[in-house]
């Protein structure tokens, strides 16, 4: 039997390469930059003032730092204008005068620094200036946060708010950006009933689709939904070939049973079947039909959370243009378990101040999915280990979504 | 000057309470449950096999438990039926019988063990058992999972992907929840330009929508873009009035200055300004218009990603149903900067290793919205320090979206 390590690796031979596509900044969000978001203009595109007050010459002025301990105002100059943000002034700064400035508005020509207006008193059309800072002060310099062609963003960042926003101010109105996957979610199974209806003798309500629906978008993919279907060949082939999507997870229908009805329609066809050595999620199947690659996971509900997780989330993130890998971290274990022979083990745990424990008291029973509610990972024991033990180390991941 | 958490808690009491509504658990990912969940049916609904397999009497096979050493098959017994998952056995089962069953169907009526495919040898309808566990081995029992009427998520839970199944897997197709909130997003100014337009002389491109859109989204809020507008009251009222949204999140305007258009449109009708003892973001302003709250915040785009964290994030938590408290953890300072006197610094940081540095060589500076991008996070600095040295601790948040 092959490891979960390995069928992971093999999933992720199947991952299509990431397709890059041109967006509107508005829809960039989620998305993986598939090139570097370059400054289309300086920012701040001119110099501007970062306070309300006056625009002055500090050859004007200079004095006033002098004198700022005689709370006098020692330099009187006369207003000749105004610079509001978007309505420039209209004339140049002469020497001995003043324009008046808004926050962001454009330094006037000739001006080189601002006085706050708290620091100013103005009477009959002149203000006094009682102190001033430095030469330049409370000036934002053309381009000091990002000049014309600077990188602003790397190719390969997720784009988050901050992200859009650095795009926005340097006007970057559309990005290079990696597609984001349609994953197709096919549940298989005579026995399910849609919510809603009344179970009949025999019948469960289907719930894989709910778990892979929330876990793709968790994962930053688009479900699509191709089912559910029963159990018969002709319907699960005609649900694969009409879909429109990159990627198909199936759930069901993939052991030895005489009606495994996904190996049964795709065994001959591209997709390959095997034994994984996992508990849960020991049957699993993966391959591609007509270029579109399947990965077939088991029916049980904590097995296709446990499978999405380990070889579906990694397969969509290198779709997205991120790196596979997902991050375990080491944790210490506050409850007891045991674990079977020769198969690793993924437990649904929940963290308990510093350790984890068990989240269903049943086990790693892949059918207990209503316990799973209160799972906030997994964490996963070695093959060869039957016996976990409090305060045993093991590698744990919360659930993404 | 009131402090940042004092602003908070006064944006905070302006949250509406949250609005239950019932939905398709379809459309439940990401909302928190106003009531808990409950089982409408017993999980799983009835006993079934968690192998492929047979169907067994625990009478009619202990002897091959006993007999297991001998590799001989012991018992024999006439195979008289079949159980699929959907599709039930038509029999019950006889004294001497088995009845062939599959992963997931149900128990045929007087069967109490199921025997895996593995441990049995099929010969002219007869099946040859091998080597049996216990009685009852390999059934689930009806309800083991969940019982009808049993609490299966809590209320003021988030939903994700594993909670959407466990409903679906106790046929909660609806559930009630909390809407989530509509933010309308109102840049105003009049030098900001459009993406995709040229600037003129003085304008810069509008990016405070970006960052809210992107913000309101991973804090779980639906953006409505109410702007932006130019300087001109009558304009900011208009969009105010003809929006259709729980609360309204303004940028620029609010400052001292003689153009202030939010501050000259607001301050009179419900809307109270005021100066906030924090850098960026010193001027702010709250209230309600028409029973909608409003909180402004000021325009430089900084300022803009600082306060919604602070003012905005909180509220937009507690109108989802949330606690609206945000987590800070402690870190260590990597590198020096400094921090104004008599006001709470907001620095936006990144990680490296285990310390935080400043992500932009300029300092807290608002307008730095290009290298704003590479940052992580935020720490705050106190009020009373000025000085902020490497190995120093710190508060520190990551940013959510």
């Amino acid at each position: 039997m092959r490891t979960a390590d390995e069928h992971a690796v093999a999933a992720l031979a199947l991952a299509p390469a990431p397709v890059p596509v041109e967006l509107d900044l508005r829809d960039a969000l989620g998305h993986v930059t598939a090139r570097p978001v370059v400054a289309h203009v300086d920012s701040p595109p001119f110099d501007n003032s970062a306070m309300d007050g006056f625009a002055v010459r500090w050859a004007d002025v200079r004095l006033a730092a002098l004198n700022a301990a005689t709370e006098s105002a020692p330099v009187t100059l006369a207003i000749i204008g105004e610079s509001r943000a978007g309505v420039p002034a209209t004339v140049a700064l002469a020497p001995g005068c003043a324009i008046r400035i808004m926050t962001g508005a454009p330094m006037p020509d000739g001006a080189d620094t601002v006085v706050p207006v708290e620091a100013t008193s103005v009477v009959d059309g002149a203000v006094g200036i009682r102190e001033v800072r430095s030469e330049g002060a409370h000036v934002r310099r053309c381009g000091e946060d990002a000049r014309r062609g600077d990188e602003v963003i790397a190719a390969g960042v997720e784009l988050k708010a901050r992200h859009l926003a650095a795009a926005a101010a340097v006007g970057a109105g559309r990005v290079t950006v990696y597609r984001r996957p349609r994953v197709g979610i096919l549940s298989t199974g005579d026995e399910l009933a849609a919510l809603g209806t009344e179970l009949r003798v025999g019948q469960i309500y289907e719930s894989n689709s709910y778990v892979l629906d929330g876990a793709v978008r968790g994962a930053g993919g688009d479900p699509v939904l191709l089912g559910p279907v029963g159990d018969t060949v002709a319907d699960v082939l005609a649900a694969i070939a009409s879909a429109d999507v990159d990627l198909i997870v199936t759930t069901g229908g993939v052991s030895v049973g005489d009606y495994d009805v996904v190996k049964a329609a795709l065994a001959g066809v591209g997709v390959e079947f095997m034994s994984v050595a996992m508990q849960p999620g020991k049957p699993q199947g993966l391959g591609a039909v007509d270029g579109t690659p399947l990965l077939c996971l088991p029916g049980n509900p904590v097995s296709v959370a446990v499978s999405f997780e380990l070889f579906v989330h990694p397969v969509i993130r290198a779709m997205r243009g991120l790196s596979p890998r997902l991050e375990w971290q080491q944790a210490t274990v506050g409850a007891a378990w045991t674990s079977p022979a020769g198969r690793e083990q993924f437990m649904p745990i929940r963290f308990e101040a510093d350790a984890v424990v068990p989240a269903t008291s049943g086990g790693a029973g892949s059918h207990l999915m209503a316990r799973l509610a209160v799972a906030d990972g997994l964490a996963r024991v070695p093959a060869e280990t039957t016996e976990v033990r409090a305060g045993d180390s093991l590698r744990v991941r919360r659930f993404a979504g």
